[in-house]
């Protein structure tokens, strides 16, 4: 159920690595061969490469990985989120540029704003439902009323939706924070079975244990991204990373 | 009042630009060059850039802005949104990589996941309150309550979490959809003078007057993309374009 997180910060990587030629993907590649017997997906987040100017590198990183590790989903996490006609593009660039199996996209904008994902059959979206951060709550956590006078957070009306209304073809996912394990137990009970991607352990603090008893043991995706990929900044990195996680991998087994 | 939505659909091109190398970046020159003294800003939407694998061309095109029209804010319509350490990257590509002026982004995951963008001095930072498609409904206009009772929809909340807590440094602006101008002017009445940014008049079929008389006249970017762009797919598209943006800046000031 551990999923690894690839979110590349140049300035933590070993000195042999610093001020290399395509220094990103090197570093992300020694960490998906130091770690795929131990993950069920990867998780690149766009934004380090983005940020860098290094589009061509996750390319290559999401082409390596399908090619060395062909039954390892990669989740691209970019969390689009826009009108219909922007939203096939966003999905182009997920499914057809990078060659992702599955992507993190936002749910503000609403459904017809993750209809154009849904088109690739076999792909996976998962919607953003209650994120890990502390702003987290800031939204998510709005007390909504209906019609019925039933009152729910605004994360458990897209839990809701996603149960009852989005997830037409069996692709939906969504993203619960381990920081909030009495709120995984509350999606898991409005979602039934679909899988949910959920991060926050490692750096951010949430609990293992907790966690994978709130998912219920099933259908669960537990990432660590900083934890795992910097537990060394030496050049012992990819070792390191490997032990932390083997560790994390066995937290969640022995939580299972 | 007018902004130009710079969408690049390289389909609906005209036939002399099809298959070029930069056609992208060429496409919306000859749009900037026949609307910047129509506007107020220039909004390139990055999805149509990235899906095209054109990330070099929208460099050259801000680039391009800049240097001819420095008097012209770019906005970089990306809509980003997730966890501060990640919306720092965000950050970096928006306003150092692209050199944008502005940036919209998505409040779902709150507050701390706009923070970094304002730690730019000077940047706009553009947030997702009402948006222009079918489905902006399905979140935005849940009906939420609060300690006090008060009920409001979630995009109100978002509107008067920005007039009265966000907004730390005055650079924060929020987007509302012209397809509602009686929700226009309740976010009016909630943030007084802060800048609003109007999509949904032309293609989405916003009423230009009543976004006005609803925006109190003051403070607003009325975005127009597609009716502008492609005003004519022939090889008169960028006389078409400046015609269609004459028209609807001049609706724009009868409506003042």
């Amino acid at each position: 159920m551990l999923c690894v997180g690839l979110d590349p910060d140049q300035q933590k990587f070993p000195l042999s690595l610093q001020g290399q030629a395509n220094a990103i993907f090197t570093f992300c590649r020694y960490i998906v061969d130091a770690t795929a017997d131990l993950v069920c997906a990867f998780k690149p987040q766009i934004a380090y490469f983005a940020s860098a100017r290094a589009e061509d590198q996750l390319e290559k990183l999401i082409s390596y990985i399908h090619r060395h590790y062909p039954h390892i989903p990669v989740i691209l996490d970019a969390k689009r989120g826009d009108i219909g006609s922007t939203a096939s593009q966003y999905a182009i660039e997920a499914f057809e540029r990078y060659q992702a199996d599955a992507v993190t996209v936002n749910p503000y904008m609403g459904f017809d704003s993750m209809e154009p994902y849904l088109s690739y059959a076999g792909k996976g979206v998962i919607v953003l439902c209650r994120t890990s951060n502390p702003g987290g709550s800031d939204i998510q956590f709005l007390p909504t009323t209906d019609g019925s006078g039933e009152v729910m957070s605004v994360y458990e009306r897209v839990a809701k939706s996603a149960a009852t209304k989005w997830n037409t073809n069996g692709q939906m996912c969504l993203v619960v924070g381990a920081t909030f394990p009495e709120e995984i137990a509350k999606v898991r009970e409005i979602v039934g079975d679909m899988p949910l991607l959920i991060p926050g352990i490692g750096a951010q603090g949430g609990d293992v244990q907790a966690t994978v008893k709130a998912g219920r043991n099933k259908n669960l995706m537990i990432n660590s991204s900083r934890a795992i990929l910097y537990a060394s900044q030496g050049e012992d990195f990819a070792e390191a990373a490997r032990k932390e996680a083997l560790k994390t991998r066995d937290a969640i087994n022995r939580a299972r």
